[in-house]
């Protein structure tokens, strides 16, 4: 049995990251403009503290400044709210990013439209969120579904009139997923379904597929009988499965089963290495066009 | 052969009709408010002419107070956001509704966006949409749309896990058709298939719906060989065509062969009759939302 192309994601995000370098520097030299990214994180999750700490690592390098508040898990509503206000207001503060998960006590939704939609470095703000669904196109879109956009792009995985099924209906993938691919755009002009908890023949829809993106959060839930011989198929899921042999008792697999879909996909993103280096990638990519469009 | 169920727009319009007049005279008699909407038209296409008159003849009758501005054909992009400005700002203005289409030389987009998305009765603001696919309740979902959806509960069609496919990828009916029926949602949970010019495979995707919603502005598009028996049939669309029969050298028709397409389907839309008398009773239903949430 043949074997699929990986798509090294890897690769790509380092491209996209060189070019975001060069732009960053562009910036400077002819604008005097350093883009800078504000971090909030409330409370100290320990994955989340790793992610601000990547991303933040990742900014310098690229010459990209940013901050980090860290406020106490206990930290109110309108304290966050208040503080948002203050960094919108900020003119050195290009993008804003408010890490999630936030507290329960949170209502994570107020908190992501508060900030300006010109700083919504993320593109949750429903009118970012909103553009990108008009074909407007917002100053910024989602990092991940971007991210799986660019892998695509820069693959050469053609997408007009291509059958797509976008696994799991998520605000921060499957929806802005099946929205940029749906548009009316040569780099777009997907036929689009998104299936869910509630859809019924997915594996059938699956089959169907020329691509297959899955971000539902189920772990190995893509088998190779659910997909056609030579299918492009993108692996958005991070999952924790149990794993007595690893030190800390888990290991972290994606949605797709990958090592049986290879046999019969066309090409395949590994995970880890497929998507995920891709999100940081956009990130940065969407800081520097704040400073830019600033 | 057996027939379709009609879908009775003009009997499920009437009742909504009803329970708006009911709400504008609650609102008068519990809080003194009486629903306001501004009708903003540009030149003097008949048509337009027409249907503002229509929506005003009817918020009249329900109660509502209705007033139109009527700028000439040349008004610029300035003068025009200038107008919206003074309306978003008027307290008596619950909704502002700037009547499409506009003289080629305006930016409709820049239009639509400068509406406070608190008066934006058409659901075309940005952030309204985005709100849509986010699953976040906005205050307005475009008029078209949402009557589809109150025809397919207020008609009993089962929704959740249905296989719905929706023809066109319009900003007005089919973007945020889908959006609204892929949300979780005990009206909706439906497997949205989104179809357009670049699809393939259409006739197949058809027949594999439960329920079809064809608002791509193609007459007769729909054929009874594309439905799959018993299937949900809702025609958007409204085409000219010659008519030399008829005095006006034209006639109007759906996207759907009406004639033949019933022959299959379990349950269909007329055309005229369907979904029309359903969009301006959520227009309605709208400017009472408006001046609840004020």
């Amino acid at each position: 049995m043949s074997s699929a192309r990986l798509i090294d994601g890897k690769a790509i995000a380092a491209q996209i990251h060189s070019e975001t370098q060069a732009r960053v520097l562009a910036l400077k030299e002819k604008r005097g403009i350093v883009p800078g990214i504000t971090f909030v994180r409330v409370g100290e999750d320990p994955a989340s503290q790793a992610y601000v700490r990547m991303k933040g690592a990742k900014a310098a390098e690229l010459g990209i400044h940013s901050d980090t508040v860290v406020l106490k898990e206990s930290t109110s509503q309108e304290e966050l709210l208040a503080l948002i206000q203050k960094l919108n207001t900020d003119p050195k503060v290009h993008c804003i990013l408010v890490q999630a998960p936030l507290p329960k006590h949170i209502r994570e939704e107020e908190i992501f439209s508060a900030i300006d939609f010109h700083k919504d470095v993320d593109g949750f703000h429903p009118i970012n969120v909103g553009k990108l669904l008009l074909g407007q196109n917002p100053l910024f879109k989602p990092c991940t579904p971007a991210g799986v956009h660019e892998l695509l792009i820069r693959t050469g995985v053609p997408l007009s009139g291509a059958e797509v099924v976008v696994l799991g209906r998520g605000n921060i993938v499957g929806k802005p997923m099946a929205a940029i691919l749906l548009q009316k755009d040569k780099y777009a002009d997907a036929t689009v379904t998104l299936l869910h908890s509630r859809s019924k023949n997915i594996a059938d829809h699956c089959r169907r597929a020329d691509i297959i993106i899955a971000a539902m959060g189920q772990a190995h839930f893509v088998k190779a009988d659910m997909v056609k011989p030579g299918a492009v198929v993108i692996d958005v899921g991070v999952n924790r499965i149990d794993d007595p042999q690893s030190a800390k008792g888990y290991r972290l697999v994606g949605d797709v089963d990958f090592e049986a879909v290879r046999q019969v996909a066309g090409a395949i993103t590994p995970n880890p290495g497929g998507v995920g280096p891709m999100t940081i990638a956009m990130l940065l990519s969407n800081t520097a066009r704040a400073a830019e469009a600033f």
